[in-house]
């Protein structure tokens, strides 16, 4: 197959990229940096066969571009996204451009040519709910979200469901559950888990809010799932894609100091926070049955791996 | 002194934080990318002393919160901006953007809060001047800038002349010409000689345009100089920055040739490209009398001190 994928140097994308790879599918991607590897536009590139492309999503000329110049596609990954509560709290222009008017574009193009999409979307369109989180919640129930990032995936949802109502697309929508691994960089808006082990391995203190509970997926487990969407791609589904066991912040944190061997001086514990989601018990029990989603990494055996990744990369010792 | 670097991930901005940095100076900066030591605005960072702030210029939020949140400065040295001719054709969005309403809101928050500028310009601003390049050029002729990079380049340089009028802001411009070394990552678009060694190292073909003529100046004089501003800053001033000796574009793939090894066979010739600056001469003694400005480094020499560099980072034999 011929697939594109948007956000291709982020954490799951340049993951997804390398499984698709490797099954023998013919992979583009684009992401808004410029890469060794990328297409010139107005003069020849230097490389015989790029396989990348400079573009910001929120630009509609940049991305129909890509589809002119090396498409068409038989599946679009659209991985391209600002991440995360408090980088959409603190990018927000940014935030509502990339995700909104950007998925927007995808759609429009998509109408247009005809691709199968994949779009990602994230357990934080759940918001406050308190129960299981199980895909057909929205369908009963009048959900509040509670930071703009949330809102930009709810919203990017109920987009694609009016193109697949009026427009007949074929789409299929994810929900990603805390993700983690080898290939996510530390930023301070990254996942819990990241940010952790990345504190722990400098030394730097960090804060545990008590009385939250997660999920955990291991990001190989995750890009397994997703490279298997075009084996059984059931338009207008949309998956939970997560951990199966949940586990308590302070008992992530444990789990940190262990495999980074570091000080218990270093955590300090606090009530709970304002605005997040207590517990995110998730039934990912559909990706299970039409994706073949496994969790076959255990917390501490992916938070050693991750730990082992990140030393390197950082030239921690 | 305190010092904000705009663009400080990129090829001339990293390598003047580092020079800053040596001769003691509190150096903050900031660029567009995510990166371990950013501030965290609406959370607590994990780092104590962060030094780097994620924002996009052309974003006035965004670069007013770093004035508020790390400020005062005492110089801004504005190396942030879309780099290069081709890179501004294909991307024109995102240049006009960053480079033009960008500066403007540097110089609006210069306007308000008074520190001292130090913008680049580029040699690109002479667009088709036949003769040597002096400063004074744009005094007594009337230029047409030869792309739209070159365009931005020119607006900058004159929004800074207005703002120095109208309200007494103090600018230092530098016009750097052809620059390259260690720390220039490869891109299609960046400069000729990063690319022709790219090529080589890689084995890839490149294209050689006779009858044009450029300076290359090695990047570690031109961070110098560019720190020495500071020391005799005056405000008003033009500088050009470049290299003292030209060379065509066949005897610069030649050198590189010989420091990567490659074969010849690799270089086509072509006649003279359009649109593109005959030749560069350039009078950077306005440079060498008040920023001790240098050429220690000749072609070959920086040229193969450039292949140890890019061999290392792109990991080739």
């Amino acid at each position: 197959m011929k697939i594109l994928v948007t956000g291709g140097l982020g954490t799951v994308g340049s993951g997804l990229i390398r499984e698709l790879r490797k099954r023998g599918h013919h992979v583009l991607s684009c992401d808004n940096r410029h890469q060794p590897d990328q297409w010139a536009f107005a003069i020849q590139s230097d490389i015989e066969r790029p396989t990348y492309a400079k573009a910001d999503v929120s630009e509609y000329r940049q991305i129909e571009r890509i589809f002119e110049k090396a498409g068409p596609f038989d599946y679009v990954y659209h991985c391209a996204a600002e991440f995360g509560r408090w980088n959409g709290e603190d990018y927000y222009e940014t935030l509502w451009k990339t995700n909104v008017v950007g998925t927007k574009h995808i759609i429009r193009l998509q109408e247009e040519l005809g691709f199968r999409l994949i779009h990602f979307s994230s357990s934080e369109v759940y918001g406050d709910w308190p129960e299981l989180m199980v895909e057909t919640v929205m369908d009963d129930h009048e959900i509040k979200q509670l930071n703009d990032y949330a809102m930009t995936k709810w919203v990017n949802e109920m987009q694609i469901r009016n193109s697949c109502l009026m427009n007949s697309t074929e789409s299929v929508v994810v929900r990603l559950f805390n993700t983690y691994g080898p290939g996510e960089y530390y930023s301070p808006y990254r996942s819990v888990n990241c940010r952790f082990l990345y504190c722990a391995l400098n030394g730097y203190p960090w804060t545990v809010f008590r009385g939250h509970a997660r999920t955990s997926t291991y990001l190989l487990d995750t890009v397994m799932t997703l490279a298997n969407i075009i084996d059984n791609f059931q338009s207008g589904e949309t998956y939970n894609i997560g951990g199966a066991t949940l586990h308590s912040i302070e008992e992530l944190s444990d789990v940190v100091l262990k495999v980074a061997g570091a000080s218990p001086k270093l955590v300090c514990y606090k009530d709970s926070e304002a605005l997040t989601t207590k517990a995110k018990p998730v039934d990912a029990s559909k990706a299970v049955r039409d994706l073949r989603h496994k969790n076959s990494y255990d917390l501490e055996t992916g938070m050693r791996l991750t730990a082992e990744w990140m030393r390197n990369v950082y030239a921690l010792t």
